[in-house]
């Protein structure tokens, strides 16, 4: 069981630490196999930047995401660029507010906006999307993310970020009930 | 030419941090190829962490560090576990207070002394450590390591992570121009 995950967006949106807190949150807290890997060259230099997280259960031998089953886009470069590098069975979120799209199949989802108004900062939208995640796959537990939060950030910003991983993780649920109806 | 960099201590000593400010010099400012990786399992709960950065100057089509030709190590239990690996032409440089070894290849350098006594925080022994890289090995230049550092941090700590880069880069001229004697 091996699940590849691709974070995207533009430099400032957090990913790297997005990707940083969920490898920490699978790999110390459940126990399982993660590679996290950042990647910069000519690509990179264009715009969209990305942090990518393998989980497996076993031991990993290539740690890319070559055919990522879970894309999360929170720009719009980001979300051109990779998006039509998905698999058709592969689940796509997109950052409501950044992205426009006229694909059925992607699943647009408030982060910046929820980030924004319920915690007051829209810097913390990359950990809403964690949260979020959270609720709409089973790649990782939100207690073990609150975790990896407390482990890898100073003390002063847990409570936001703790407060963000609550707000995503609503959020998530939310609308994955919405489209399971 | 490809270069492969282990950064290995403990967790808490900023191994993750050091790798992406690396990545992100060589990468973004010096416009490499690189990527850098973390990885989490059962070899990582035993206590050594570390990071670990592939520069190139093509395409890196492996991306882990199987063969490094730098070895950083932070911690005794990191220099124990990751020394041995290290093949005869590598270089390995070690925290003089907190690694012990009787190696006469070993460059033990006082990154965490130097780290306290001159910026008055031993935490950023990690950027100590970066910028006596720079002075040491033809990996990164000094001015990529500052602008990663400006763009990656928040200002607020701009000014000690840029003073404890230029400590560093000090401190491995000083050593170097030692061992070259």
């Amino acid at each position: 069981m091996r699940t590849e995950i691709r974070l995207s967006g533009r430099g400032g949106q957090g990913l790297i630490l997005a990707g940083i807190v969920l490898a920490e949150a699978c790999g110390v807290y459940e126990e399982k196999e993660v590679v996290q890997t950042q990647s910069y060259g000519p690509e990179a230099r264009g715009g969209a930047s990305r942090a990518e997280v393998v989980i497996s259960d076993q031991k990993i031998r290539y740690p890319r995401a070559y055919d990522p089953d879970i894309l999360v886009a929170l720009s719009q470069p980001a979300f051109d660029r990779f998006a039509p590098q998905m698999k058709k069975e592969g689940l796509i979120f997109a950052d409501e507010s950044n992205v426009h799209t006229d694909r059925k199949d992607v699943i647009l989802i408030p982060f910046s906006d929820t980030a924004r108004t319920e915690i007051g900062r829209e810097v913390v939208a990359n950990i809403v999307m964690l949260g979020a995640l959270s609720a709409t796959t089973r790649i990782v537990e939100l207690q073990s993310l609150k975790q990896a939060v407390q482990h890898r950030m100073r003390k002063v910003f847990h409570e936001m970020n703790l407060a963000a991983l609550d707000a995503g993780f609503k959020l998530g649920t939310r609308i994955w009930k919405k489209r399971s109806c």
